[in-house]
């Protein structure tokens, strides 16, 4: 059987005339590193599983992303960070949120999913938990890049002003830019899986919760329809449950993957969000549409050969 | 339009032989004073989402069910409470987690719905949010019953001996007894809405959270479907992404609601999970399937008499 994976490394205001040529070199190298090591596992007949893992790993340890080293500044100037991950053969399942010591925050949703009886664990329990089973902790300052704590400094200059023209609840304003990684893999036998991990939102307040750590919002995975990882403005995914509304769209309705993606995309644009996807199901079809400037989104199959794109 | 509003009180290992009559009799009161509480909304005229936050309110001020005043106690001898909210006209939505200090869970999540631009906020920060939006706090000795806490030290006694007896994680093992409330309505205007709110499991550690917060997992309403709130073992039901999926199979397969329930319940047990679900839709269909003892449960209409059940 073909094999697929096919990863996200966010999407949305991402303009080629704001992008250096540097910039863009880098993106993509991350980005074929990230495909490379899915491909390492699925090549050799491991699992979409351990695939999805070990390509969001790479993004999580590179700081270009929203997710691990990198992640995004809340309000009080620390990273929290969120993954899910799902089998799509067992519809096994683990999520973690709030995550302020993993180095990989998707590692500490493996853990949940096979390690414990749970789903979902939060905040400094989750931490605790995924320690306590081997999952490499590092200190908060690890996270942090320059670029982000500098974000996070503009956001907050940005709310104060807007606070001072009388322009409430600007600190819960959405984002244009999600740095959201994720993965969808079709392995050898014919599994699915999906994953997702970020650092959420900059100058997040309140223990605000995205979809990306959402089993059915961000991430999902069944062998029976497809398996997808979503990025954007979580608040809407959520409402959406976008990532199961593909899926149900598929097994139900018997759409292609790009018809049930674009149904859903439409549908969170109608809630006022903006973001994209990326889907695979069995038989290796896949599709990554976003409605936002541009989304960091790459494909390897059984060639080998990378293929990494950023805008339109 | 014919209004109509139905209820759970949690499912679970509830025997009619374990009942005293005095007790069954305080359970079917506080439900008929839930269901008369969301009717009086509902024949008025008044919102379905306004009619679930009512009866739900009266079912966390009771100490009887396992949400806002009687929630169960987690690891650290805490109560930690989540709710969520939707509304299926809009599809709005409001989550909160891990609260402490709220005493209307359910009003909380309400707040983010309306007062934010988040669906979803954890812990401290879902607390302070919604207390500096007007929400009544508590102590946290608010919620104690001398029934949870007995039930706290039976759990850690039990978990202790496992531990001796070398089975490891028992502290993640899932309870029988679930005692999470929701309500379903549907208003003269034809809307939908659905409520869950909970205090999740005895003696829960690591910050586990189930699918009551969860948007698609424990509640979800859209006009276009149904309206769904869910009580069991929250860990297969975020896997189903159960009320989602209910919705799903109504929307797209145009399932019943009966069929619809009956088939997400079926695959809640395949994962190995027991719980309930009620499910109304805008013909004012509804239905309360279960896979445990018992389910309290009941449901009111125009005619104002309140039904309850609570066993097979």
């Amino acid at each position: 059987m073909q094999f697929r994976l096919v990863i996200h490394g966010g999407a949305g205001a991402i303009k080629k005339e704001k992008m250096t040529p540097e910039k863009e070199a880098a993106y993509r190298a991350a980005l074929e590193t990230a495909l490379r090591a899915g491909c390492g596992v699925l090549s050799k007949g491991g699992a979409a599983l351990d695939a999805v893992i070990a390509s969001i790993k790479v993004m999580e340890d590179s700081p270009l992303f929203n997710a691990g080293k990198g992640a995004v500044f809340n309000h009080d100037g620390r990273n929290e960070l969120d993954a899910s991950l799902m089998d799509g053969r067992t519809l096994a399942a683990g999520a973690v949120t709030e995550i302020t010591t993993l180095k990989n925050p998707i590692v500490g949703a493996h853990l949940v999913m096979t390690k414990s009886k749970h789903v979902m664990l939060a905040g400094k329990g989750a931490d605790d938990f995924a320690a306590a089973q081997g999952a490499e902790t590092v200190s908060p300052d690890y996270y942090r890049t320059e670029e982000r704590w500098e974000e996070l400094q503009k956001a907050k200059e940005k709310e104060e002003k807007e606070e001072k023209d009388g322009n409430k609840h600007t600190s819960l304003q959405l984002e244009e830019k999600f740095g959201t990684v994720g993965a969808v893999a079709l392995d050898q036998r014919g599994n699915l899986a999906a994953g997702t991990s970020t650092g959420g939102l900059t100058n997040k307040r309140f223990g605000r919760i995205g979809d990306s750590p959402i089993i059915g919002a961000g991430t999902y995975a069944d062998n029976e329809s497809c398996a997808v990882s979503a990025t954007g403005q979580g608040e809407m995914f959520i409402r959406a449950v976008a990532a199961h509304e593909v899926s149900a769209l598929v097994k139900y309705k018997k759409l292609s993957v790009e018809q049930a993606a674009q149904v859903v995309l439409d549908k969170v644009h109608t809630l006022g969000g903006s973001g994209g996807l990326i889907v695979l199901d069995r038989d290796g079809h896949f599709t990554m549409p976003f409605n936002t400037d541009g989304m960091y989104r790459g494909t390897i199959g059984p060639d080998g050969k990378p293929e990494t794109a950023i805008y339109r």
